[in-house]
């Protein structure tokens, strides 16, 4: 992966097979879920993209060349950026939101939607971000309602996609909005998402610097003590967790209700995914729209690359004519988590499609190296034929520096040839039809060297 | 398919089925004669994108909001645009170049690369196009030389992969920027770019029209008679094209080799795809940078979309150092192609992944359900577990609507029922490992509706 203008990273033929790879399993683990994928348009109008606030300053505004250069030719000057002019999306969700709304009449609801795509986010190059990259998310949005079990049913999607990629096993952190406020409720904690911004940055600052910053928001000691110790609180089962939260001695129907719902989801994802899933207090996800379950997941030991998966419940995706679309969803940093695969040697088992690399003996003989490639492509074998009908050594060469693993040599009048070249091997074979590829060469896998 | 906002099309799920299987039918075909996927960023540099001439005035440039904003508040100007700003680009063809330059040491050549992207062009809006549109590109390119055969290979992988989509089988138009030019120049005529451009309207504006604008670029009544006998030249075999030829009494070693070339093409691609290629001198391309064969495609009788598969040879698809990547590449317009599917009624043969809609009895029975369907997708059918525990008619109605081909209700006790929808028959199923999907109803198929 390399970057030859800063944030746009693009990767190499035999490290983008990696990246298929990973969208590939990522498609169809939703679609074995009955997600159905959607592709939304790369632009929205300024006012769809700012109505979520902060990321604003990251969006890349279009403006057609040829409007510039006859504005320049006018002498007018640029009349600055109006809320219906076009910005590249940021994210999939305030697009998902505008589709919903839009399509309204002829979607099924809950709808059940994957999306793999790219976004853009015009972030200052030195902080060494992608300004370019993909992301794949699934979401389940309803009309006016949606049930819980949808909150547990994403979170088992994603976990079964990540464990089918040849990553060591993620580690997911569940949270409760409901919860959470109903405990801070109970602390005294006036200013929420004050207090969940400051949590957030738990992680990275450590606790001394967040109690600071509590006390500064006007928290009491006891206060924040007690925050602290809420954002402490990790667990494993929904019983541990229940132990904990009941321990805490704070009560009320939100808390009761909270705590039901992240038992549940505990209990649920871990129930595919045993011991990978985990309760933790402190995940506050900054975003202000969550309104119930969050989630963050991690690649245990992968420190540097964050979370690699989150999102979380929201009661407004969005609204319109007195109708609410609730959603949940959640999202992979597909360009991420690959650009950490490949810096940790993962590969695929072929860096080309092409199982078999057809040699030609001579240029008024290529018709013939033609018709056995047709034949093995007949039978979904990738393969293709030496450009070059050079000596034998030199396309022999030629196929094992493309990292084609089979070479066939066509019978001239006898048997043809077929050279494995991993195993320096050979066989014959008299007929095109009868040969099979070695069963594990023939899906491309993806594996870490050791 | 529908634009809310002009020239951005979007797909509802059921449509982006058929989409999502013409790009996965041509990707597998491009892997199946041993092309490698590669995606570029979406932006390129203006210098880069303006090297391509006439299409200039359809580049959308970026700028970020916040460097707009900033520069608001200062109460400065724009600056214009120069030569690094960014631009998104229009074709996958100015990024290969690039991206060949840029990867020169760690590619192969000729390298066989294919590209599904999106590409973007900002067109008057009022002209009806696709201001945002999918490619799927595949081009072989070599350094320093690239031999014609990969002329003829370009043309058969995608004669290849369109007939494996279900459309009427296509007709393939070629052309030989050589011969073209040999015959132009026997003829006499001294500017062979304004004859191509005349010509590359002959199926527009028919041939009065265009012997006028060829007399008034300087031709004699003799030479534009000539001309239009030229392009009036088709044949389906290179013995009929070469009597065609050599009947107009013209002789040159440009022709002589130009012939020899697009009669190779012609057969060879004939070979597999009998009577769907054809030769017709009439087929210029506008672009210059074509040097020699050259490819247009259309569905025969889909009047209107025009081509939907067109490349051609270019000698210098990049230059560097000293060193140069000829190329040949050819280039389908896949929203255009769905767009007119979509049109004529192909639909996919379910709107949604899910073969199977597990209904679920009450809520507290929903993790049995749940179980059924994680041991179905663990045998690879994809299957999605009711939203609610509702009447079992109105859970029937529900997987009905949503175009799902079988609903699973779980046995309470005694054997599962399993009612194919389309037939309106059930069968009882004692256990779940046991039951198959019937073949014709598990990948998903796209046809013309009736």
């Amino acid at each position: 992966m390399k970057s030859t203008l800063s944030g746009f990273p693009e990767l190499l033929p035999q490290e983008r097979v990696v990246e298929t790879f990973v969208q590939d399993t990522l498609r169809s683990t939703f679609e074995l879920h009955g997600f159905s994928g959607i592709e939304t348009r790369a632009v929205e109008p300024l006012s769809a993209l700012e109505s979520k606030g902060e990321t604003s300053k990251q969006i890349y505004m279009l403006e057609r060349l040829q409007g510039i250069r006859d504005r320049e030719q006018r002498g007018e000057q640029s009349g600055g950026v109006g809320p219906n002019d076009l910005g590249l999306h940021f994210d999939l969700t305030v697009p998902l939101a505008r589709y919903v709304l839009e399509n309204a009449n002829d979607l099924h609801f809950p709808l059940r939607r994957y999306q793999i795509q790219k976004v853009w986010r015009g972030e200052r190059p030195q902080d060494g971000r992608f300004r370019e990259f993909c992301q794949a998310d699934i979401d389940v949005v309803g009309s006016q309602h949606l049930a819980f079990h949808h909150e547990v049913e994403v979170a088992r999607v994603m976990l079964d996609a990540l464990s089918k990629l040849p990553i060591p096993p993620v580690l997911m952190e569940v949270n409760n909005r409901r919860l959470l406020q109903g405990l801070l409720q109970e602390v005294g904690v006036q200013d929420f998402d004050a207090v969940l911004q400051a949590l957030d940055k738990l992680d990275k600052v450590g606790q001394e610097q967040v109690a600071q910053q509590l006390s500064g928001d006007g928290l009491t000691d006891s206060q924040v003590e007690k925050v602290l110790r809420i954002a402490g609180i990790t667990a494993k089962s929904g019983a541990s967790l229940r132990a904990q939260v009941e321990a805490l001695g704070l009560e009320s129907d939100l808390i009761s209700k909270g705590l039901d719902e992240l038992c549940a989801l505990l209990d649920g994802a871990n129930e595919v995914a045993p011991g990978q899933v985990e309760a933790s207090l402190r995940i506050a996800r900054g975003l202000d729209y969550y309104t119930g379950s969050v989630y963050e997941t991690v690649i245990p030991g992968a420190t540097g690359i964050g979370s690699i998966c989150s999102g979380g419940r929201y009661d407004a995706l969005a609204v319109r004519g007195g109708r609410t679309y609730p959603g949940v969803g959640l999202s992979i940093g597909v360009s991420r988590l690959v650009s950490w695969m490949l810096s940790q040697g993962f590969e695929a088992s072929r860096p080309t499609p092409s199982v078999v690399f057809v040699a030609v003996l001579s240029e008024d003989q290529r018709d013939k190296s033609d018709a056995i490639a047709t034949q093995l492509r007949a039978r979904g074998i990738p393969t293709e034929v030496s450009p070059k009908a050079a000596r034998l050594g030199q396309q022999l060469a030629n196929a094992e520096k493309r990292g084609v693993p089979y070479v066939w040599i066509p019978g001239d009048g006898q048997a043809h040839v077929v050279k494995d070249m991993a195993a320096g091997t050979q066989e014959t074979v008299e007929d095109v039809a009868s040969w099979q590829v070695p069963g594990k060469d023939l899906p491309v896998r993806v594996y870490r060297r050791d």
